[in-house]
């Protein structure tokens, strides 16, 4: 029996280095849908290269494996998250990101955004288990939440954190629905259809468990807000 | 050609006139899927044995035929509901069941509910417009909202309202989800989903925009709450 | 390679010491989306206070790791519940609760439902394997079911017997969809249809296996017809 | 400007000629989807080929159209069928099939099927409104129920009529699934589902608001059956 | 620790000792809802009571446990079908049913119908791996499908066995829809979906994967049928 | 009252013009989303540029307004498509492609088809009411149907036509599912996914009444086969 | 016959007078769930308190009443948004928004956010029909897009505009799926599950056609990014 | 305990020896739905016959099994394809297929493709990671892309390549979606109903994970392109 299909070069990805110039930040790698090697492979040519890396829903094995190769790993077991190299030290986090979950359910999630933010380069405040079967609990966190330049409310089952949030600040929302739940919430559904369906205006709502959308476009929108860039983006690049 | 089909006699219609010993309230008139003449039909037909009517979802065109015919026709125009005599006068509604409305566009499905619980015999009182995205508005009546035995929570889009008011309140909560909304919304499938979905304990749904239901379930508990029944129901029927 | 996520503090849930004085009942702690870590350290960080706890969705290894702390644990293997510490003794528990089952299937989350009202101080009966299949069974306990104040529906694959049963009594029915069945039940979906679509009044639904909403609710609702509470609830609180 | 498409000759539709060689039966129409004009030139176009013809969800102008040309129409306002030409007269037509209808509002649809299994060349008994709300109404009329070969159980809303009968009768059921309700019914889906759904067994689905296919498939069955059997089945069984 | 739930005596089914009498046939155990010990409780009790009894998605570890017991076990690998004592012997069988199916993914489901409709007293022959992709597979086997009094249609994917087998013969089709396929065939939907929207009349659709209740409809029709035709269906048409 | 937004000169759209270079064809308008006046607009520009135009989903209105401008309009009224001037002269029109209709009531649909390869050069051949149902009316048309390049299958309901042809011809069939149905068939829904499913390979599917995205399509594959063109398209376009 | 229901005073709406303090702008009305007499009755209240009004989802018929009461109203008609007073002056509004549409029928939703962002404060440019179909035309664009902080990315079918700009460009983008399309766009369902599956980070979304929504979070992000407050928002309010 | 229904002989499966003769190319095997000793079966015996075998969707096992037998196996680990015999040498290869795949995660699905297109006779370029989230990637490849007659577009998420690619080329584009991805991806969902909502002409969709239907078409199309057959496919057989 002839065996193809595994022993390929690096032909199955294509690093995307010059995303940099063109959005501001290097890409990361999304680990769930690939194999193990397929990964590794792209997070080692990408940490050689001097880029540093965020793996995203990544498996205790695959931080194994990278770290077999490079001492610098990260790895955040709730989260799921990986990273290889710093690309802003905390002492450069910037501005300020609350993430404000509604259960304990949805911590993982929720760590997945705050990691994302300080990676990219936001100081994030991280308030837990504060959702609307107990509304007082939120108001109790009101005064630190309204810190924030930039909000992500983080919900399962019927998602209504997001609207209520959004009622109460000025500050943009980004909600961030969660699995968590069972039955009618159909996998995130309910969530999901209850923050796009909320009357509440400025909420904007990123896919199902995605915390790293969340915490990317919080840090964009958070860095517009805490630096009056001297060069203006639109004078930076020259691309595609 | 020969016609066939609109000239039966009433054989299209079965009126459970012993409901009332088995469940302790007549039948009720669901008038959306039938003709202006069998809606027409059955409604004279049980008020001529005495019956007092209740119409859902009714036409305006549908309660003037009924008004050739008898003097005492209510219609409520945002609530669709039409009622032929009394069953409760009053004077004789007894507790209290709050309707709680997110929204002014909820308006017309509150009604249906406030109407049929009163038709049955509760006292209730409306309160519109304290939908999540300002929740100072549902404290502000939140003292009006805990008189009452039963609270009926409307809302379309995200249906929050029914888990933020569950736990604020001891009374249980009717989630009655209303097709307000577009989009995402789904024709009321956000607010179902949410409402079933919600963490809070202390909530149970009706179908989406069944008025109807949510009022008759409401006088339900609410006559269970404000009578001590000196013969229990179990003594009162031996059907079937 | 350094490990974050796991080793946190209890920062991960905020105990919702005041929902008694808000709802009448302390908060339950829902197992299913927690790691064994957090269920375990909310369920007794609660009893270390002094409430009585009812856990749900418990696989037995929590219960086992609860039980190496606490010697009053209770665990109920069919409806996966687990209790530590006693609200209500079974000689206070009042009224009654009829929890009706359609098939053998269903008894896990009928046995969550009369666990959770147990657990909150209200008498149930449970009636299993009366589907409508086999119609004659249910008319055989009919005369049991009628003595409850509250019945408590248990029904997957199309969910009639809600509707059958609100034909045939006075008292509120909660309808409590299962995701027993395969194929066009969709996992619980066509049960949960059906009890929403049902012509019958007097019906409110629950999510897809929330034996513990059903519990809840009807335990509120039994509550209310039961006692002639001498301090009228909305006298008693001052919250938020 | 040029037309095209509308002026086109017989070119738009193949008649079966041949089917009642292969199946028993002629071709029936389905007008809905058609043009008025394509609509009765296919009707017109069998006829004159001395094939009865049987038209479902016809419209009044259709049959208008129709009766312009041949005398001997027939159009069910209710049912929307229109027939030209007998294929089995009234003393013909053998055995027995109940058309059951659980309300109504399914009386439209439960037309269609009645008016398609006659014309086929069956008996047909037609029972209304005997939905599972008010069971006892089912009870009285089961004795009628019980004489027929096949049944045909039409129902909208959450469709438990007929899993309800499956287990009371021997003979076999259609169950005609109606977009009769509103909200969660979503177009006659609850009804579906439940009816596929159903624990009893004996019970086969046709599509939502398919009369004509329940009716057709019904005498199918009731010509099998309508042979000689010397004792017939209603009298074998005395239950429930 | 105290366990409750797994201990209970026999309080977890009811047997529907009549159902015979009402249906003609006793009833069947669906085992997959249930624990290993409900399914063995409940086959065991009923065999003790002398009734035949028919076990549909049984696990080969039910089966072992049963054997253990009796020794008229017949347990089928691939249909997942279990007999305990025989209701109607090979001899007895009559009439006949073909069960037809599109692929070879198919067949587990087919043996489900097969079964069943033997257990009950059909003769059945079952014609494998004749779909639409080849229909010519389907023709050379026409002239044995013919001679059946009813046909079962098996299959996944799009499902047009069905609508191509029922314009080709004037036996009742039974149209099973199987969960065979991926992506959009979404577990069984996109067959279901096909069968019910057939455009050729002669066609009811059991739940996906339904083997069972496949079987069950086809006896109860074949036995209406099987009396004495003095000419056989199978000699009266020549077609296509 | 101020009005605005509908009195914008030409910034609602940007004229493809180079995507003949890059495709090989011209833009089509896709009129339904858009004003009269919008489309109108669109159609009058290009055709002054020069451009052949093909608009589909165009309302007579439409066609009307056009042509006052110009006279060398066509509109299709059963296929609601329009032309302005021509791209390719019925003389010039190449290969063969066969158009294959289930009904008739699909057959609005498929003129779309038709016309729009039409208007890209190929020949076409239409075959109406062919579905499988009837399937021997397949089977008569076959030699003709094999005489194409390239198969356009439309059908509704159970879209089982596109299978069935796919396993009877070498040619590639683009399969096309209509709206045509009711119920279970959710607007087309049945089709698409039945014709996705399909086990038969050589298939591919457009969206639902996508009749121009068919011909389209169809078009490119029969000039495919039907030149060898002597400067290849990579050659040509030096684009974007 | 007695009327209710239309001829209440004003206790079917709240004004939110407070929402300035808490999110820095006032309400705006929804007036499509709503009654010509209810939506008129707000503006009209509201505008009387001094508030500027922007309502959305309005008919002509509404514009057309306001304006009888004051001269100040704008109406803009393919948006279908009304204004009555001004927030912000044009020579006040700051920063820069581009809203970007795919197509000229995307063009009413996206001129409903250049409204809505417009009226509260952003200064927009509107660059339309630079859809992936022709992905040259977005190049062309692209230098002006980038000039701006937020970017509002306007598409319905596929919804592909918005994950193909999100890699362009270092700014947010605000996805906002439109209803444009038929079959598989499932009114808007293909374009925002695109969007939210979209693997380009950068983007958050918005319900389906609300154009609202889309242009008041693009409006908050912008305001973050144009102004360093001097007074931080979570010093200006005490709220609830 | 007597076991039926796994020793059955070869009548599980019918080989559809004609299929070449029809349709121009021998079966293919899938491989996921049947049970290991079906599909050897199978395998074997089409390879005894002199059939060259594609197997499709084959676990690893199955392969080692085949190879037992034949030496001449070819397993591709990613793409799940199995090979016994040689169809077409990689020098008779035609034409060109471009393989074209948005992410590293939808090469598996897309080597299935590869494999299918080569065994049966095209060449094939694979091109992978070059997703519109950075498409600039793509551009870099166009020239490449161009060279093809026929493009598969292989893209989970959004799916988005599948339309920017059919704007910038002159060849048909066989879209396939992948089930990469979560949440809103619902299992490839959101990838198919943007592929076939795409406002882009000239391309056509095949199901959800399905690389041997698109390779299988893509082929088709790429044969009719390269070569001009001497004997046209119409002429070379007689069946059915």
């Amino acid at each position: 029996m002839n065996l193809t299909g595994d022993t390929e070069a690096f032909d199955f990805a294509v690093i995307d280095s010059r995303r940099s110039e063109r959005t501001g930040y290097p890409e990361a790698v999304y680990c769930a849908g690939k194999t193990l090697e397929q990964a590794a492979g792209i997070i080692i040519r990408m940490r050689e290269q001097g880029i540093p890396v965020l793996g995203t829903k990544a498996e205790p094995a695959l931080a194994r494996r990278i770290a077999l190769r490079f001492s610098e790993v990260e790895y955040d077991v709730l989260g799921r998250t990986l990273t290889v190299g710093t690309l802003c030290s905390p002492a450069e986090q910037q501005g300020l990101i609350a993430v404000v979950t509604a259960g304990t359910s949805d911590l993982g999630i929720a760590r997945e955004a705050v990691r994302t933010a300080e990676f990219f380069g936001s100081k994030v405040t991280l308030i837990t288990d504060v959702g609307v079967a107990g509304i007082h609990r939120l108001f109790n966190r009101l005064s630190d939440i309204r810190k924030a330049q930039v909000i992500i409310a983080v919900a399962g089952m019927e998602g209504a954190l997001a609207g209520v949030l959004a009622g109460l600040v000025s500050a943009p929302v980004i909600a961030l629905p969660t699995s968590v739940g069972y039955g009618a919430s159909f996998g995130g559904l309910s969530a999901l259809l209850g923050m796009l369906s909320s009357c509440a205006p400025g909420i904007s709502v990123v896919n199902i468990d995605n915390g790293f959308g969340a915490g990317y476009q919080a840090n964009l929108i958070n860095k517009l807000a805490c630096s009056q860039a001297s060069v203006p983006p639109w004078e930076q690049h020259q691309t595609p």
